[in-house]
């Protein structure tokens, strides 16, 4: 999508530079807009774990490229299988909710299969991280075409007037590679001329919709406003929200939706007044090994500065006293049971373990 | 309650030095902690206005002071019910939610009817300004004896465990007078050496919570954790949460409770969750002329500047690009299907028109 007018990915790789990548560097959004270099391994794994990319998708795909910096290159004396596990194993561990990051691993481990030396490895891991890449885009441009079939019919029902959609986060395209989860049908919906306004949650404590989600509306010329999280049930109430669109970072086999904080409770207006909720999200974000995200998902506790401080525009405010505790959960979990249906690049279909099931045919066995 | 070890209350009167009014100045809490004189209605009126003071209860109080403030001394050569009149009007302009403002001004008019002097009005205006201060007092403490009385029934069926409260804004001494409305049951239990532990939200965009109900609990040595308006649903879903407790700025004779935004989503969550979601209040903010609170409460907009910048101890940070639209809702209203119980100087009753109204008895007709 667009910044400042020109088109963008939020990473890429230029053959004319095989030692590098190049990503968008999230944490100085949207005041500050700065691309950062991966030289190798290491600064893939931290671009991640600190948040400079953020996002299920692209956290996989970072992991990809970073394996392939790994390996590029590599001059190690260990055995190249001794190796490679050892970077999959550390890479896994660059953050603990996203279930993309191990896929994506993963993925580039089996590629590696085979293979006689670093240099092959080199080449398979970048060719599989290119792949990936490529099948983020388009998983993310299908969610965007049959996330679009749902405003439509919210449009058909108030012609001439926007449709109000509610947002936690940000699962745009900054959080992917282009198009985003929750966003791309909003941006299917205003390529095609239908009227929308966006509610944007800022998203305590790291604010990745006020700046993240708000920035990206903004360059795409789509009306939006930025609320607190606390507001989200208020409109709901008072009739100006049609629905409510939220990513996923890990989706159970019977529908469980883990989510940035907070999403939960947006999830319990959106029910109690009557409103569809709508979870975006690629397959590859399903974790068939899990089935209830309450009791199965171990949740990152994040640094408890992020509370305690508020980075902006113009440096840090305090908000709590030096002396109290705080205590920093990243993600929630929607039960199942309060999800309208799960948009994804095979289809719209419902939050249930059948499902899911009949619906993804033979990943089910992944 | 105590501030570094010194007890004090939210406005006080000194005999010694009848023009002024004296008022700890919250918009500076937890930071600085700064007293501040109020020597005129209009310095009254700005202080309620700018939530140098806020608070249902306390905002009542300064009403009913600033409206002595404005008598006291006074050379108007209005005829003196029209000087009061116009007085009168003006204070109830300063914040549109809070009943308590229009019931304590209409307290001190209907004390001054059939005054004869400005000085005789003045004497009047601080004698029920004073009885209004003291019955909020006795109220808190009456408010904090009855909610006392459900902490005790959880704490019996965790001994030794401390009793985890929630709660969303500042509806403790600072809200008030002293001892506070949600708080009051907490400060009580302590006293009374129950262990209990208040998760409190920071309550987004002016962070009442993390602010002054962390700083409130802190002078008073109560085990606490600041978390963002986000999390509580998680904590609930986790058994994290044994109540939540929250105050109301109104509420309706049916029972809906008109409260800083987001309590909504509390209470929605406390539901889902089986935990039970209690609203102290006095009944002295219990609107008897309105039922249904989502279509009969005016809800403040407010200056959309809080949204898009977060003050803090060590300066302002702005969180919303510069271009981007925000909105700033003060409140919002949960519907009494969600409420437990209120806790009121009166004892505890269901949030219902019938439990209202037989609880309070001749209070109906006011």
């Amino acid at each position: 999508m667009r910044i400042n007018g020109q088109k963008f990915h939020t990473i890429w790789f230029d053959i004319n530079h095989p030692e590098t990548v190049k990503i968008i560097d999230q944490q100085k959004l949207p005041f500050e807009f700065c691309i950062k270099s991966l030289h190798s391994f290491h600064d893939a794994f931290v671009a991640i774990k600190d948040m400079t990319v953020r996002g299920a998708p692209l956290i996989g795909v970072t992991a990809a490229f970073g394996m392939y910096l790994g390996l590029y290159g590599c001059t190690s004396e260990l055995p190249a299988d001794e190796y490679t596990n050892v970077l999959a194993r550390e890479m896994k561990t660059a953050r603990p909710t996203a279930v993309n990051l191990s896929y994506a691993v993963d993925l580039v481990m089996n590629a590696l299969q085979g293979c006689d030396s670093f240099a092959e490895m080199a080449g398979k891991a970048l060719e599989t991280a290119m792949q990936l890449k490529q099948s983020e885009i388009d998983s993310s441009s299908a969610i965007g075409d049959f996330g679009l079939t749902l405003i439509e019919q919210v449009a058909v029902q108030k012609p001439g007037k926007p449709v109000n959609i509610l947002t936690h986060c940000n699962a745009g395209w900054l959080a992917c590679i282009d198009w985003g989860t929750a966003l791309a049908p909003v941006y299917k919906a205003h390529e095609k001329g239908i009227p929308v306004h966006v509610w944007v949650d800022e998203t305590r404590p790291r604010n990745q919709g006020s700046k993240l989600t708000a920035f990206e509306l903004l360059n795409e010329g789509i009306a939006h406003t930025v609320i607190t999280d606390n507001t989200g049930g208020h409109l709901m109430q008072h009739g100006l929200v049609d629905l409510v669109l939220v990513g996923s970072d890990r989706t159970t086999r019977r529908g469980d939706v883990c989510n940035k904080i907070g999403t939960y409770l947006k999830a319990l207006a959106a029910r109690d007044n009557g409103i569809p909720f709508y979870v975006a999200l690629p397959t590859s974000s399903i974790d068939f090994s899990i089935s209830d995200g309450l009791t199965e998902i171990t949740i990152e506790e994040r640094n408890g500065d992020e509370v305690r401080s508020i980075e902006g525009k113009d440096g840090k405010a305090q908000v709590v006293p030096d002396n109290s505790p705080v205590y920093n959960i990243g993600f929630d979990v929607t039960p199942a049971k309060l999800v309208t249906a799960l948009i994804t690049e095979k289809g719209i279909f419902a939050a249930s373990e059948e499902s899911i099931f009949r619906l993804l045919g033979s990943q089910t066995s992944v």
